[in-house]
């Protein structure tokens, strides 16, 4: 049968990790699970109870496109608790996850041919929905002295019609500070281009508060999810604030393309909002797991990475030990039973000599997995 | 903010029709919802205590891409029940909803520029899915005496890549048979273009059993869900099954655009196929709604339709009353208070002199509903 070009997307590389994993395990083989891009927890208990009692009441129909409207209204409370930015309830629309809202934006800001400059490394996903969506993803070569976040530089000669950030980023963790992000603003406004800042990871930060694009302007797209911080990964339940002249544009592509986002995953979203001492207790967990990364990763002679300000990643420069970062995550997997994700997904080009280590197990994991990875170096000969 | 051309889709004309219906609601009226397309039910009461359980015992993070195992290997049982076809479940994709379906499906199949055929009449997302996608929906004015499903004649001399049938259709209930279809198909495959059924309705058939494009070719797309028969509209669970070298393809578009279809609704949707006492007593309700509408509907003044062969629709010729199938909706509501849908959602030629009703309610509602239009015709002098 007949097949397109563009949809003719890469595989994630990590799929072979994971497959490896899967087989190694059912052969009997203890793994810990480092490559994972998602918590272990379940989504809070209260979130749970609200949709058991829920279930026994409502027949749980379509929502309308936008989102149930108490949970838009919970979310625009978010952001004056989390940021003190004052958010109209209507500006915000709840999506099927994250994945449903990038959907959401890139058709409603670019049409087939247009260019979207993306950070590379960058979750792999942008490069592939843009792709299928016939747009061009522009990879930008992050710098490490930026710590792998673009600056304006990094595309003021481009002809793109728009710009994604993310912050904290996928896979290194790291941020955009209030200065950084002007300055990226800024450069991409001036070129009548479209700001789109991914905020999956918000919530999930250590030493300092991420900034959300909102803090600058009301000119741009800013998209978040109840994967992360509210540990729902599985329920697809995301959102996105828009400008106030682009809500109908979107609603109208909301109700063509998804009716509505999954309506027990909005029930069980808004009662997750309110159960931040449950979620808090994740971000202790993360927390520590994230001192125990700083910490044991230079022992085990991972030295080259930047500590992360957000996420529960961690992006490590391997390229003194391997050219090949795949080969290299088989060798781990194989030989210390640790499954990492090789940064080909993240960076089709430098990636050939990075790894991303997910620290969002439990601590028992990370201790083992350290323990291991520390074995896996020593026994090359690279420590 | 910039934005595209593709975004600018068209809004649905039946928003205009809810919101006034609500904004009467809301002054103390009482309205007959005869402008739903979702069924009144809740999801089948095992498929909500399965899910209670599961949120006892597992995180529910995302599931692989194509699906939770058990639940493809379950509908592609559905197929050796209900049609006597035998299907590899690997072909099995499981999606969030046919909306989902319908994204995967358009980008796996067509390059920016293509063209695909749809029926007018038709589910006017079809149009602006397409149109999003950067493709170009051709409409074929399909004919009464082929009771408005398309025939190879409507498309022989078009150059187009694809043709997209609907079996039960929505808005006229009407069906293809083994013969019809087999001809659409032969129509297709002779052009290199892709056949892609829509059976979202399946299960829902009053005098004869739907027709699965997959008991006449395996080179095809077929997409159906778990809203309508399984009563689960809210939940965006839906399933495509693809030609089996598609199955690569579609997996790692699926990774990339959506990760998973909501993992809570696959839980539920996987026990909501083993509930037919409960789903066959939603469908003795349709049926007797259906033939309320059969019987009413002429008495009341409108005689132009074909009796639907399934889902939950009449779709009425009110040509000869008005041709200004908005303004017409619209006054049948403000005077007898009964919500219909103007025809001009799905076909927007014709549709001017045509109303879609749902008989998705209750048939106390039917009943009331009837009487309040046969008033509204009498009124108006139009018996």
């Amino acid at each position: 049968m007949r097949n397109s070009r563009r949809g003719e997307v890469d595989p994630f590389i990590v799929m072979d990790v994971m497959e490896a994993a899967r087989q190694a395990e059912a052969a009997g083989r203890h793994i810990i699970h480092m490559e994972v891009g998602q918590p272990s927890t379940a989504a809070p208990k209260a979130a749970r109870d609200a949709l058991t009692e829920t279930m026994q009441s409502d027949a749980l129909g379509y929502t309308v496109a936008l989102g149930l409207p108490a949970l838009r209204q919970r979310i625009a409370k978010l952001y004056g608790d989390w940021y003190d930015v004052d958010l109209d309830p209507n500006r915000v629309i709840v999506t099927p996850g994250s994945s449903g809202a990038f959907l959401l934006a890139f058709s409603a800001l670019f049409d087939a041919g247009d260019s979207v400059a993306i950070g590379a490394p960058g979750y792999p996903s942008y490069r592939q929905i843009l792709k299928a969506l016939s747009l061009n993803p522009v990879d930008l070569q992050t710098a490490p002295e930026n710590r792998l976040q673009p600056v304006p530089d990094d595309f003021a000669e481009l002809d793109v019609q728009g710009l994604m950030v993310a912050s904290p980023a996928n896979p290194t963790g790291t941020m955009l500070d209030k200065t950084a992000m002007t300055a990226l603003i800024d450069a991409t406004q001036a070129k009548g281009a479209a700001f789109i800042s991914d905020e999956i990871y918000h919530g999930i930060e250590y030493e300092a508060k991420a900034v959300t694009a909102l803090e600058m302007t009301d000119d741009c797209y800013v998209i978040n999810s109840f994967s992360k911080y509210f540990s729902m990964t599985g329920w697809r339940a995301g959102w996105m604030v828009v400008p106030e002249d682009h809500v109908r544009l979107i609603e109208r592509l909301a109700q063509n393309m998804f009716i509505c986002a999954p309506h027990v995953s909005q029930v069980a979203a808004l009662a997750a909002m309110d159960c931040d001492d449950e979620l808090r207790g994740n971000l202790a967990v993360y927390t520590r797991n994230r001192q125990m990364m700083i910490e044991g990763l230079p022992k085990a002679g991972f030295t080259k990475f930047a500590p992360p300000d957000g996420a529960f990643y961690v992006y490590v420069d391997v390229s003194d030990f391997t050219n090949d970062s795949r080969q290299f995550a088989r060798d781990i997997l194989d030989e210390v039973g640790v499954a990492v994700t090789p940064g080909l997904d993240f960076d089709p080009i430098r990636g050939a000599g990075t790894l991303r280590f997910s620290y969002a197990r439990s601590s028992q994991d990370i201790a083992d997995g350290l323990e291991r990875l520390a074995r896996f170096m020593r026994t090359h000969g690279h420590v």
